[in-house]
């Protein structure tokens, strides 16, 4: 197998000319240092470390899995070493708040960074993914005491987080968990309860696993309105700071899984673990947003990221693998990557991958306008974006990185079906970024439910705005125009469909019946309008090289040739209506 | 996990309401004394064989796998026991040749027996599958001795075969295979060679495995032009039929899979292997060709099997799982069959099912009609369809047997990705039917340029003509006259499609850019049109219950309003061209 390449090249062409993100750092208080070649340099060495690290463990990993032994995990050989360098490197901190001890760099890079530790070990990723989004929820919601205590060794990555979350009847309905909270009079908690599917919930890298629990306190409303959220260390903290005893929790079991096998996924079982809330009684769902959202944005990131690995590897293959005649006829063997079939899947997981970076770098962009633009107004335009993007980003990510997955392991034919060339974890692996931290589904109905109609409609209308308003602005190549054309034709379908989505949006059925079909309608749209960007920039660009202008011009042809019309069919499947979907009595389903 | 339930309701209203089976065996000389009623009973029998006996094996198979111990093969365990179980039964040899020993019914029931296999055990029907390919060669290509020697104990199943094809630079383009036979100088060759990927080619079973093996003759031209087939049993056979000593070829190891576990798939060596010539010198690819014919079908068929069991699974789980409140918000948890997106998923994997039933059934008939007719016109009529449908069957079946895998898996939430579940296994095994006998991109490259071009084009008009004619013919209700003018659009549109494609037949460039499109547009539009079908003869049925009436009217308006609309964005994108497919030098994709 061809070694997994950091798409630095990529990332600097979107950050230095398509993005323009040394201007905007400059705008950002506490961002002024930070410029292209810094990020550049800094995520170089990033990649470097994901693949010569973390990439050679991930097959390894996949096979010897995690073993839980005599209550205790042991990771595959390899991962507790490769986590202490990755920590004592700083990598764990890069995004971390400085006031903690983090580098404070911006989420852009932070992003960048995780899709090459995506693309390289899944499972290895999550460890810090997880611990980033348990962060997040303790900065927002926890008492000084709680962040003072916890953060910095948390951010260092000398802890690592967890959440628990679901339990057996309680995934996607959190308001049927049934794990309870009993005040101990000191301002704790004793925490009872079993949980499942607890990614990172134990490891033997060392330190302390900080969980995130949700469960009830006594008398508490039923359904979601009575659930908090707390925190409870694997170890207690001494007052100086050292580990003290055992907590009361423990892992019955570790899940067997599809794939992901390197990552500890437990079923944890708290015994009167004791815990401290993180915010409000009751309002622990909403301290747990904080924490999801952005592990949604990390998880669509996972899904770009084994796209990008699976898509580099089937490129490397299809350029050696030796098979059939020319299309000509005249030679032959030749390499595979001449054949028309497979080139297509090869462009479609290429075009997902560069358009879901730059979708991804876009979406960081505005994370970080929004936590740090000295104007208000312009932290609220930002942070909208993001609320709508975020589901999108989790779902169409994941899925066409399933997609792009799936289609890398077809070009090795028989040999993509072999354990030993990688490709099929690869498959495994994608597939459960499409399922957790709320499955696509959920994500289509957030998107259609609740983020369609912010702002009374206006924060997709002024998303589609500013998109239209890019795509025909003056420039661009003449080759170009058959594709901005298709873009922006699009978009106009695109547009009018959200305003029939808002105006029956009194009728559930109808929403959820075209949710998913809609988000991957409005994820086509919004990589065609980057697609489209990127192509122009590169075509104006004074630095990028032939070879660059003429691949993404021809990316952006072929994205709006062969899959922008798929919007075609998913919006005549949503403009049929709901009858169809619920008509049949489920009994006869 | 709701256990599987053989689908006899559904196969007893095609046979007996929408194919009118009964007429046609009656034509067929030797079919006379079979019926719905037999066909049924048959079934019935075999589906209980299946749901008792290969269902619970299935998921402890993919556990336990199959191990190489001093070069003998051993399968799971109950695997051997069910085998002889199997065979003792009768069910090996269902259609075989009755002058060998076979029971000689029509293929018809074969295709729904080998669906019910697949769907509880996909791993253990591709034994006797493969045996069936292997009989298929030999009874068309092989020598009288041949057949008598060997036909009979393959028939009852006594003895499998296996396909030895592949080596590891010779998979899609079999051309550049390189394992040799060279003449002992009594009629019998010596195989020297190594091939890989060989299904079934060892066991534990007992009896004999007969492989087929390709290899090159001395002085044969290079090329496919050079391969010769051969036929060479593990144990070499006495003069009275008993097995002799072991033949010089030997299991190398076995290959790591990402699924069908319980299936030895092995890499073989032929060390002077003694074989046999099939047919004639240098004409191996076209008795292959036979084989691999009948086997395209049997893969097309193992998708639905797991579509369907996918299918089952999920509706099941869909009741009963508690998760959310109802659309208008007044009752939770409810079962999530009641929401829409989920119930999309269950449909979509439903009416890919049913329909996919019902063309399977349907091409076996023209398979029957094809070989036992007494009307030549017929016969050949016949066998046009069948060659035209090989490849849709064979690649659109296993890519919605896919989807229905992935989307079942899905409604499972991360249960589905729990293996103790089971979901995830069929998303395992599903994936090697995209890509064994044929990857889908061989399929979709057959299609268009092999199949479309027969009689001038003729043969794809004449399938689009009799669909068009029966789509048209008075009656139906008037419920499904929405999704009927759909259907009929969207043939119009195929066929003028395929009016494109022959036309720029010549530009190969063209035809593989488009091939895959174009075949999942070819499905859908015949899924479609046995969907107003079915739903037009459920709703004159004077037999069919309310519920089927109920349910096959509104699957048929689903497909038409949810699913067929896919057609637009294949249409859109194979129309753009082959330019931004062919455009891009390899060397910077």
């Amino acid at each position: 197998m061809a070694a997994y390449i950091p798409p630095i090249d990529d990332i600097t062409f979107l950050l230095g000319e398509v993005f323009d993100f040394d201007a905007l750092m400059v705008a950002l208080p506490g961002c002024e240092e930070v410029n292209t070649g810094l990020a550049a340099s800094i995520l170089e060495e990033g990649g470097k470390f994901c693949a010569e690290v973390l990439e050679p463990l991930n097959r390894p990993g996949d096979e010897e899995g995690c073993r839980l032994e005599k209550g205790a995990v042991t990771t595959p050989k390899g991962f507790a070493d490769a986590y202490r360098a990755f920590v004592a490197a700083g990598w764990a901190g890069l995004s971390g708040a400085p006031e903690f001890g983090g580098q404070g760099l911006p989420r852009v890079l932070q992003i960048l960074l995780d899709e090459m530790l995506s693309s390289t070990n899944l499972s290895f990723g999550l460890f810090t993914g997880l611990t980033r989004g348990a962060v997040e929820a303790i900065a927002h919601h926890g008492s000084d005491q709680l962040k003072q205590k916890y953060l910095p060794r948390m951010i260092s990555g000398e802890w690592t987080g967890a959440m628990a979350l679901t339990e057996s009847s309680a995934g996607t309905d959190l308001g049927l968990l049934t794990s309870r909270a009993e005040p101990l009079g000191d301002g704790s908690f004793a925490l009872k309860g079993t949980k499942i599917f607890i990614s990172s919930g134990d490891h033997d890298f060392g330190g302390n696993v900080i969980h995130l629990v949700l469960a009830r306190l006594p008398n508490a409303p039923t359904g979601v309105k009575g659930i908090s959220l707390f925190l409870s260390p694997k170890f207690l903290v001494n007052q100086n700071g050292s580990l003290g005893e055992r907590n009361g929790m423990s892992v019955g079991s570790l899940e067997h899984k599809m794939g992901i096998h390197a990552q500890p996924t437990c079923v944890m079982n708290y015994d009167g673990a004791i815990g401290w809330l993180v915010g409000e009684p009751d309002r622990g769902l909403n301290a747990m947003f904080t924490m999801m959202n952005a592990e949604r944005l990390f998880v669509g990131v996972q899904g770009l990221g084994i796209g990008e690995a699976a898509n580099q590897k089937a490129v490397a293959y299809a350029r050696e693998r030796l098979q059939g005649r020319s299309t000509d006829g005249a030679r032959g063997p030749v390499p595979i990557i001449e054949h028309p079939d497979v080139r297509k899947m090869l462009l479609t997981g290429r075009s997902f991958a560069d358009a879901g970076r730059a979708l991804g770098v876009w979406t960081a962009m505005q994370m970080d306008i929004a936590a740090l633009h000295p104007d208000e107004g312009e932290r609220n335009k930002a942070a909208g974006f993001v609320a709508l993007l975020t589901p999108v980003v989790k779902a169409a990510f994941t899925d066409f990185g399933f997609e792009t997955a799936v289609l890398s392991q077809q070009v090795f034919g028989g040999h993509g079906y072999i354990r030993e060339w990688g490709m099929e974890q690869y498959v495994r692996d994608a597939r459960i970024t499409q399922i957790y931290e709320g499955t696509n589904g959920v994500q289509a109905m957030d998107l259609v439910g609740r983020k369609l109609p912010m702002e009374d409609g206006d924060l997709p209308r002024r998303f589609f705005a500013m998109m239209r308003a890019e795509l025909f602005a003056a420039g661009g190549p003449a080759e170009l125009d058959t594709a901005k054309a298709a873009v922006g034709e699009a978009l106009a379908r695109l547009a009018k469909l959200t305003e029939h989505l808002l105006a029956i949006g009194e009728d559930p059925s109808e929403g959820g019946s075209s949710a998913s079909d809609y988000l991957c309608f409005f994820a086509l749209v919004t990589f065609g309008w980057l697609w489209v960007r990127m192509a122009g920039k590169a075509a104006a660009s004074a630095h990028a090289t032939a070879e660059l202008k003429q691949r993404k011009l021809i990316l952006a042809q072929f994205f709006a040739a062969r899959l922008l019309p798929r919007t075609l069919g998913l919006e005549a499947a949503i403009r049929s209506g709901a009858s169809a979907i619920m008509a049949l009595d489920a009994d006869i389903l």
